[in-house]
């Protein structure tokens, strides 16, 4: 088969990450290195609404040292949107609208860097432009930091979350020591709305049995209030301390977010519900049924694109998985997602890519096993740590700016004209 | 004048910052590499309550590889406490305690590291000592990430929680800029509970108009709800979002703290008062009165703590002030605080130390100056951008583990001898 020619277009779409550019780099640089198959390398403006709407740029068009600068970049440069596309049958239109410009422009070659919602989208579409004879090839680059995409080790952007994560219990549980003159309490609240991966990740911070986090309070694992507040009470025993990551999508054992279920427990006190995260109702529960001050640290979207502190492994592999996605496309492969393989080399972790179907990575979700889990359900076990740790290695490069702060990638867009009707 | 031979002893007082660590290896340097002079270096375990309680532990036990390693660890090492004396009138007793514990172990020069209140016990204590005949030296060592001391240009402690603050919204900025397919707030809310210094220091992130933070709220400017919403709706205008620096210390102007009235604006919508702080209660009210889906940020602990991104000159400073106080001691300097003096050199910036009257330190504030804040009380002017860009310039060095954390230094804190009746 005579390798297909046409345009690429890459997309960036779900929540931003410290690695999507590094991954977004090494798909344009890939493509740019071969312009003999790719005859034009597009930016689809916020995800794959750019494409809806014909919001193209020309990535040709950008100065190379920033499009090397994306490696080092936090955030979704190419911008990002939460725009799901449903079944094909549902949202026929919005497929055969991505077709249309993309016939209009030739576009061959279709990137998604994204989560299980992304890799649905790009599915959906390699199916329709099969059954419509269109020749195109779409691949699809993995990022979540939440670590719970299907048929990969790990997912890019992981890594940088879970070094952050470390990093900001470590300090913040020194400073939780620093003033143990009384009982004090700290809850660090953290992403993760299904899986608990990156509340486990704090547990790398712990090197000895005093450290923070004493509790890690996880997705899998239901919250049961009595069971907690007895954990707490021991701790502030052993310790006069205790120091709480909790899992922002922590449940209850009726399935119900702690977030939303917080007011219940707190009405005794308060007298109200409890607005805010699982954070702040934790809190609450520790105020109010342990007696004891408690403070809240919620990292936000902070904690997703810390570049500051991003793992260079990470790093390296967002880019990695970029170029895999480029170089198998040329190849011919489509309708996979590129996958990360763990491996080892002389006793040294290493890894390679891999491809995974995309429909079998739009259909699942990877939970944190039970053997990462402990036997009280509040904290991570050697295995856990083995699993992560090399995922956090290596401190990222930053291009830093005469003042005294990090220089971040900042893309021209220049926009494609238009060459089919506005959308809708 | 003979040098005055005696025991020294340090303390470290109120909340953690990244660098008073780095003061306090200042001082117990300086005093061990003059064992002359002095005949012992002890830590006081939390504070002035580890004079009260005869909590002492020596400090030349201490690997000095861990003593070298307070310069590079973020926290209390020594242990903190926010206990405040009273006037010397209401407390005489706990000073004369104190006296008597020092006078028990020969101590004869007191280092304390903190802010104005412990400036206040310092000076107390050394009146004390000369109304008693009691010949000994109190020097105070200036710290707070507030940056609201008196009598200094700026404290150590600031450079870093600045550099920390800069960073951290320079990079949630980009994620708010990275989801502009529609109209999007994040409020990110920082220390600072009277002084906006923390608040100011987020301007430092912004090189260009459209970048974060579009608006900072600041606790020495009143906060007008009609005003603030106008000023949230035009930034929508302009840039689709919203990124809003909320000091924690932000007030009505009746002079009511927001995170306390918070309640009262957002009764409508949601018919009860709101819990959490001011960053929480500007959320509602951008949610309730704008319309507008809010994320908030709270970097609670994790910003006074961060040595991961703490600015070298910070860490620097913050030493050279632990230096020159037992400098100064040794040279019969007592009741003053060491300050950190700005200069030039051939156009860069140069930190020099010079002394104030601990009395000074102790009753002064210093709010953030009009000509620091911009015509619409929501940014900073180029002079405030000028003062606070040489605090933050630099990397601190870590030293790092294996596991790809930094190592901060553990003391082994070897308890001394009691040699007086238990306090109390």
């Amino acid at each position: 088969m005579p390798t297909l020619k046409g345009k690429a277009v890459v997309a960036q779409s779900g929540g931003p990450t410290a690695v999507i550019n590094s991954s977004a780099a090494g798909v344009i640089q890939t493509c740019l290195d071969h312009r003999d198959i790719f005859t034009g390398v597009y930016g689809s403006l916020n995800g794959i609404l750019g494409t809806l709407k014909e919001e193209l740029f020309d990535l040709s068009a950008e100065d190379p040292a920033q499009i090397d600068r994306l490696k080092r970049s936090p955030s979704s440069a190419l911008g990002s949107c939460r725009h799901k596309l449903k079944d094909l049958e549902a949202d026929r239109a919005d497929y055969e609208r991505i077709l249309e410009v993309f016939k209009a422009h030739d576009i061959r070659y279709f990137f998604y860097i994204g989560g299980n919602d992304s890799m649905d989208t790009a599915a959906k579409l390699g199916k329709l432009a099969r059954e419509t004879d269109y020749e195109m090839i779409a691949m699809g680059v993995p990022k979540t930091i939440d670590n719970d995409l299907a048929c990969t080790d790990h997912c890019p952007g992981y890594g940088s979350v879970a070094r952050y994560s470390a990093i900001s219990v470590k300090e913040s549980g020194r400073d939780t020591d620093a003033l143990y003159t009384h009982d004090t309490c700290t809850i660090h609240e953290v992403m993760g709305r299904n899986a608990g991966w990156i509340a486990a990740s704090t547990g790398l911070a712990k090197r000895r049995e005093q450290d923070a986090p004493h509790i890690i309070l996880l997705p899998e694992v239901p919250f049961v209030v009595d069971k907690f507040v007895e954990d707490v009470q021991r701790c502030l025993k052993d310790y006069n301390r205790c120091f709480i990551t909790c899992g922002e999508g922590v449940r209850t054992p009726d399935g119900e977010y702690l977030a939303d279920a917080g007011g219940q427990f707190v009405k005794d006190s308060f007298g109200h519900a409890q607005l805010g995260g699982a954070g702040q109702a934790v809190r609450a529960i520790v105020e109010s049924h342990v007696g004891v001050k408690a403070r809240t640290n919620l990292p936000g979207t902070m904690q997703r694109v810390a570049m500051h502190f991003a793992s260079r492994t990470d790093v390296e592999e967002a880019y990695l998985a970029g170029q895999a996605a480029a170089t198998a496309a040329m190849e011919g492969v489509s309708g996979k997602m590129i996958t990360l393989v763990r491996g080892e080399d002389s006793g040294q972790y290493v890894c390679t890519t891999g491809l995974a179907d995309l429909e079998d990575v739009a259909n699942g979700e990877k939970m944190l096993p039970p053997e990462f889990i402990d036997a009280n359900g509040t904290g991570v076990t050697d295995a856990f740590i083995e699993y992560a740790r090399p995922l956090i290695r290596g401190a990222a490069s930053l291009d830093m700016g005469d003042d005294g702060l990090p220089m971040y990638a900042q893309l021209e867009r220049t926009p494609i004209a238009a060459l089919t009707a506005p959308w809708r």
